[in-house]
């Protein structure tokens, strides 16, 4: 299932196929994913994530396979399952073993449901986690 | 705001109280958060949790620091503001740099970004992340 | 907080004034909670609301009390804080014990959490349960 | 699709096979189902979340037919279709009948209507509704 | 994949049949797409989803197509994959432009972004934005 | 509450403080709202988001005001209590009427309600709606 067609490189602008070229070439690999293709209707967006997850997920302070994990439980908790595949796939690349990924869902997991009681509970926000507070 | 009364070490049963107590010396701190107090009527539940955050959340494959950081992700992403709030003091306590929350914000963000932008293109899981693929 | 006034008597329609004057009839009780104030602003919204409310909870196959633990649960889903309020007082005036309250959000949490893993894996539905299959 | 491969009885760790054989015991059915072979890559994980998962849903305060609803409202307002479909089947398995679903349904779409309208107009939650107000 | 069948003219009772008839008759089309042929099995709750949507999404001080787009923001962010593509397609039939198209998913991903943000930040709302201050 | 302080002129860095005199400039106004105080603290996410928000936001086949209708409607379902505060009031200096909001609330609710129709019937997306069927 599909909103918009996935553009091949014959169907792309020449804009979006500068883009696919440079995935093509920073990765090492010849295969662009289906996200870039369907992103690739809107030439300028394309070009725009494509350059923020290039700065954003470089290594800094965190590291780049940390990042992939930080991204793999976002897409959980907002049920991307495109996402959760395609991060599981990019942290693998980067060195995930079993079990890391294991901690990494248990950790989602524990957090998921400790969110829930915290809400259903609605639990105040001691003072002493206020940021804002003056003393 | 809360919707059960936060109980104290007085209110407390006492197999709530020997939990406190168990999160006080783990922790070397006399303050026990809210949301241990609000889950105390069900002493039960508050056992159970509290065992599976020290087991959850200790040193493995991941270290406790990069673990904090998955729950602070997911909690955003559930919009639960008190686990926002707890965490984020957790990882403080466990050597979060103002330079690694700014990074750890800026993979949610774009998390957040990509995922809305997948969802809204339904996009198709490529057959290569697919695990179950035979091919 | 409130993105617009809470609308008392004076300031309500003659048609919002009637709504509220039936809440307070069926309740046997003055109050107006703040929901209907808000809502307020929009007569019809809050007519249609309010009749919905009368259908749907209204006891059938599923009696009152389950129905607004069911809405507790959707509602500390969608970490609506105000809802989550609302309604476990509305369960306790129909019955909620303590007891009940505890499994509540025991199952409550337990969802959060499987349903957490069942995404990070990305679990194919089993063949078995799909309604459409037509073998 | 699937993150992780779903593994056989062939596949599975003895401690996960001794969960798969406790699932198959306690069900009276040979089949286990896809959640369960994905769950089993972590054998401690799939032994917790079965052991709890059969502590939470047995009858209490709460049947478990009423547990499994809430279950139900919980897996649709997270979006985890695979959860919708399994608790749903073992909901008709505990004696859901046509009638419940429909007013299953009703009250999670009533709710979800009205946790939309709540946060859109920002309601302050009533000072009556806060079990942490000391008058 | 569906939790219940979905129901044929031949299987939906009389009065499904009868919102089947309207349905096709407003869209001047012959077919019935899969949500009301899943719904038919509560034909109340048929009748008056379709009511409503008809009224609600009708031409007032907003557009239909405008109203489309706000549907399909909504239906990105609960991550309802049928409903994205059902009003997608419905934003198209009533003049939806890929340009279009292309700035509703770069609002719906900013927002997503910026809701993220604001909420790991926990940002407290100014004063000058609570309709219900006083000064 | 906040999770990191709200940073006032006096204590933003040089590069955050530029951005806030563009925000006074360009809104004409001397207030700069929370939201930017509070992600002062990553100057360079700061300068990013702004600018996006200039781009993204702006007229072009979509009018601003339309733009913030949608904006609004995402922020809701993420349930983030400050974007739907912040965003209403940006609504409102750009002619959001009481009619126009409460139809922008008519059919974010209904939205709501028909997403969790949807997904807890499993509704599979009609073949029609795939833009990637070749048929």
């Amino acid at each position: 299932m599909s909103v918009v067609p996935l553009l091949s490189d014959a169907e792309a602008s020449a804009e979006a196929l500068a883009v696919f070229d440079d995935i093509r070439e920073r990765r090492g690999s010849d295969y662009v994913n289906n996200f870039w293709r369907a992103l690739a209707h809107d030439p300028d967006q394309l070009r725009d994530v494509w350059t923020q997850v290039q700065q954003v997920m470089a290594a800094g302070a965190l590291d780049p396979l940390v990042k992939e994990l930080i991204y793999i439980a976002v897409s959980t908790s907002h049920g991307c399952g495109y996402c959760v595949h395609s991060h599981t796939a990019a942290a693998k690349a980067k060195g995930l073993t079993p079990q890391m990924h294991n901690e990494l869902l248990a950790v989602i997991a524990l957090a998921s449901r400790t969110n829930a009681l915290a809400t259903a509970l609605g639990v105040p926000v001691d003072h002493r986690f206020d940021a804002g507070a003056t003393d």
